[in-house]
Parts: structure tokens; C-alpha cells; sequence
């Protein structure tokens, strides 16, 4: 393997914002989706913002899950980044479903793509894959 | 603005090892990076991995900034993403210095942008620039 991980950044719109909105909710979808995911949890933690809004930071041993939600714009921004090869696009169609994502982006962007060129030579930057669920 | 957020991955090559490798010294990079970037620590997550490799993830008021390193390549892969126009260019700069990267690469990503677009539409994908520190 030449690279280190995967990091999938995810756009998710026109979800159901009361749910953005629900703390016990989003906490549930993200533990549940590491469990998907079949990777190993380390640290949850989960913020509700003032007057709306959560972010949501599960550290597993693979990496980690973050997501920030919008509940004003229906918008969820959701990363995963992972050094071991998890059950993607299953962990991503999970949240997607319980969020209520009317429509998505996402993106796939290797991490660590140039740890074996030489030194003198410049970093190679990683060129992003769209994802389709 | 039509998007919510910037997303800075950057990945740091040919760093100094023992650095990458010390918890203390990565929890102090990291905190002293958020105080230059202008942002505000909600909380902040150090984990040290058994034989080596850091995991440091701090949710800030802004969204987050996220860490992780590979000492056995002298490699660290750096997140930040924030809502706010924070002083990315010196925070970016302050790390890479304090974990001596002799290599980069960053990219930064908008997040959010298609927050505005009928809902009848497909979502429009981010476009990844290059950033030059």
C-alpha cells in the first residue's frame, strides 16, 4: 500500500433537521455507524451548540468520525478517516438514511500518498474520488 | 458565502520522529495552534497507540482540528476545519515547523457549498486547492 488512510469527507443536504438538531440522535447514528463501520471506538465526544447545532468527535483506533451538523440549512458535514479498510459505504449509507440526507456529496481522498518518495523530491498531492452510494 | 466551512488536510513528511512520537509535545503543538489559529478549545483528546502513533483531536467552537501521526514514517496527517476565517497560513506554518516537516502538501476544501441549490438537483462537488504555505 502507498498511502496511509482514507479520509472520506461527506455533504449531506436537505436532511431532517430536527434530528441535526437532537443530541441523543446524532450521538446514537455516529456510535451506531462505528459499529457498521466494524471499526473500534476510543473516545466519543458530542457538543450541542447555542441556539442550534452539534459536533460530534468519535476517536477510534483506525482514526476518526466527526460530524457538524447545520440543522438551520438541513446540512450535515461528516469525515471519516481511517487507516484500516472499513465497511465504507455501508458506515456512509447508515448515516446517510438516519439523518434523512435528501441529497449528497462525497469525496475520497487517500492520506500519506508520498511517504516513499524521496526526500528532495516535492510532495505529491492526493487527488480526490467521488463516492456514489 | 455560499459554502459553511474550509476544510485543510495537510500532510507533513519527513517529520522529526521522537516529536511525533511524544504526546506531550503533540498536545502542546496542537493547543498552542489553536491559540494561533484564534479559535476557542471546547475539548481537547490526546491518545498514544502501543508501539507508536498519536491521535489528537480538538473540537473547537469553529468545528475541529485533528491529528494523527505515523512516527515509523515520520509522517503526520493535520486537519482543520472551521466555519470561521481563522489564521490558517500561520497555524499551518506554526505546525509544520514545531514537527519539522521537511515536506508538504495541502489541500483545502469547501464544505457546505451547495446549501443553496434546489433540492431537485444533484449536489455539487467540492473543488480541492492547493495551498502554499
Amino acid at each position: 500500500m502507498n498511502f496511509l488512510g482514507k479520509h472520506f469527507l461527506a455533504e449531506f443536504y436537505d436532511c431532517n433537521r430536527d434530528v441535526l438538531n437532537d443530541e441523543t440522535k446524532i450521538s446514537g447514528i455516529m456510535t451506531e455507524a462505528v459499529r457498521v463501520s466494524g471499526s473500534t471506538i476510543i473516545r466519543p465526544f458530542f457538543h450541542k451548540f447555542s441556539p442550534h447545532g452539534i459536533s460530534g468527535i468519535i476517536v477510534i483506533a483506525e482514526s476518526h468520525l466527526a460530524v457538524h451538523t447545520w440543522p438551520e440549512y438541513g446540512f450535515a458535514a461528516l469525515d471519516i478517516f481511517s487507516c484500516h479498510d472499513l465497511n465504507y459505504s455501508e458506515t456512509l449509507k447508515y448515516i446517510s438514511n438516519n439523518i434523512g440526507a435528501g441529497r449528497y456529496s462525497i469525496i475520497s481522498i487517500k492520506r500519506g500518498v508520498d511517504i516513499n518518495s524521496p526526500s528532495d523530491s516535492p510532495a505529491e498531492y492526493p487527488e480526490p474520488e467521488k463516492i456514489y452510494l
